[in-house]
């Protein structure tokens, strides 16, 4: 661990204002396109989740994040989820001031994405996550951990690791892939978020704030321990802070 | 902004010759695929989309732009959208004289697609892209228009951005699979075009322009946003013309 | 246009052996999995194809062309489908006489995969490429015509051109998607082949030959045109041959 | 063949311990989203597995594949199977006795990644590999012989070739898709496993062991023929060990 609280000035220069900005824009696009999808094809099935349904949910989790992480990947690094932003923070891959600021960019984006999805499409509700039926909160924060461990792990070994080598060029295709798997295998059970932001706007939008902690702990929680084993075991991996600029 | 109209001469050299037949083969490709699926999926679903067949529509998209961007990218820079060359003409990034005979190749390349589609397919009338039920005309522009700023927004910081590093090296996979997504969420509400060529080639083959003006009014001015923002947040990252050709 | 005969010798040099037992190796890999899967969704939708069903058979042809590609790019150049070595033997950049071997090597692949395939799921005779109801062999040739031409020119314009840069490192990609694409918009039309192979193997294993010759006529006639088209209009970036072996 | 015993003392150094470690996450994960998709899908399928059902689960397994063998390619090579691991040992990439720590590895991260599933999914059996209707373990193990050979040699000539050049770079996806590709023709037969872990993690929580030796044998057999093959063919290819780290 290698925390580091930052300078005030640093944090506010036009390169970091530039983060800011890719942070709200991406978050905002995967929330959209995510939410969506949710829309979509609940509007297709009538209500019950069909096995196709969960299929083109986690295709569109996949593709979006892959896609916006991808597009913010050289301006902010490509966090696009407070739970990989509080794992970078862990290891002083970045300031606590700016995860902080980096935090309410992609909360902001996820509320804005919401509120436009709800303009485009007649008004619908935004569906906030929500366990599976005879799920226990507890198994579902148990899951979320495991779940963003594996996206935060991920994280590390792709775009984090300065010995990432070639595996670094196609580190936004791995962090949506390992995303629209676990949603894949966790959708049904703890609904398969792994990013408090991806959950706070439609929460926010809807006013449903029902079993909304597990998606903070859960996340928040695997993204720690992944940076821990990350860090511990490869820990000369690691030394390096990621670029968050390269202008 | 930085208009350029164009020199004549210029406009009509060997290599922008090569350009638009690119486009036109490539725009081609796209629609016959993209439109063939929307014909598949209604001939296996006998009418209502079912979330498969959305699903099965959307992966085609993505697939079949992602390889059209790819097979062009080095030729005429892979745009094979009009909302893409007037965002890109609005940076300067191409004359206005060429952005032009891009429009006039996707649009025939469009049209062709469709027609070799009705070809094949013993006659069936292509599809033409739609407002899903309850969504109003302004709601459908709403929708196409963040949609297809999430486009061109990932053109500009995959494709475009001098800095964009590795990532360009997987530029065009980016590109077909944010529109993958984005089908996935606005499918049953705009249709999901983001492409006013891909709604133009179905709707001069069957004669139905039904709300045919919502196609067109989304995508360009999403797709001018998109460049507003690219262009005013992080211009320092675009001032170099991408090259059309590299003869 | 540049057909090369080729030496005798050279073409039985262990570096040409090689290729062959590499396109050997993948066409029966290829044509393993996709025949594989149609028998699958076969045995899942009792009969009748459904949309989930098409889309599997879909992704299963992309996923395992784009893998069997890439294990033989380095070696045979990854054709794996007679039209392409059709077309890059009327390119001039595979000998006449090399291209007769490969021929044999796929069509032997495509033979043993699907006899393989018989004695992997308990006797089920493979199914064969067949036209859609409704569809005459016109409208099937000129559907495979047009998806060939599409496959074909994407091999050109991202494994053949030299000057492809960095799209060449995804051209298998590029491939096994562009076939992805193909299959969900004419599946249900003309059977989506694109690949005298992988039509062959299922014919001559069942011995049903109903409509067989579409599926070479299609794909020959697409591949050459592709050739003609990227050597006439882009004919500068295909003077050099591609190479058979690094050896 | 060139088997090496290998060095106690070797085993054991840190760079080797990280290896061990990252078998363990990687395998882990991977096993966790694979049994996990089967789990999902069969609470949504309601018993019986549709089309889609299946469609989810290989494209589960086959993006999780992808991910977990790019998270640890840099640290332990990425094998994340038994299988692949045997083959390599038998071609001299890696010693008996560090092959033998990565398969205890592999094993213990499937079962804890099935105690974990188990856990999050309020107590759900972690469903096994079994054979389909009709098909006799002969057969299976045929079948999975087959696509094994199938997965292994992608793993030579993408991963271990050290000519495969840039092929090398998309390795990882090249490894998860062929998987995906095998699990869509297979999975209705034999089950489509290639993976002695991912079969042994859930036999052993569920205590079912039905046809369990089908999933050793088959693959164990069918990597052996791929490690055969690919280094009697293509021998000059692989002379050289892969690096199992590169600290």
């Amino acid at each position: 661990m290698a925390i580091a609280l930052g300078r005030f000035d640093e944090t506010f220069q036009v390169a970091s204002l530039r983060a800011y900005v890719a942070e709200f824009v991406s978050t905002l696009l995967f929330v959209f396109a995510g939410v969506g999808s949710v829309l979509a094809f609940g509007a297709l099935d009538s209500g019950d989740l069909s096995p196709s349904g969960l299929l083109a949910i986690a295709v569109t989790h996949a593709f979006a994040l892959f896609v916006t992480v991808a597009i913010a990947a050289n301006i902010s690094g490509g966090h696009v989820n407070p739970a990989v932003t509080f794992a970078l923070a862990l290891g002083g891959h970045i300031t606590i001031l700016k995860a902080i600021v980096y935090w309410i960019a992609q909360l902001l984006g996820a509320v804005v994405g919401c509120y436009l999805l709800k303009v485009s499409t007649n008004g619908l509700a935004p569906a906030v996550h929500a366990l599976g039926s005879g799920e226990s909160a507890l198994e579902g924060v148990i899951c979320e951990i495991i779940i963003t461990f594996g996206l935060v792990y991920t994280v590390h070994a792709t775009a984090v690791d300065p010995k990432a080598g070639d595996i670094s060029k196609i580190a936004p295709i791995c962090i949506g892939f390992v995303v629209g798997a676990n949603i894949l295998a966790a959708g049904p059970f703890s609904g398969g978020s792994m990013n408090p932001a991806r959950s706070f706007g439609p929460a926010f939008v809807s006013g449903d704030w029902t079993d909304h902690w597990v998606y903070w702990v859960g996340p928040l929680v695997g993204g720690a321990i992944a940076a821990g084993v990350f860090g511990g075991v490869f820990h000369s991996r690691t030394h390096e802070p990621i670029a968050t600029s390269d202008y």
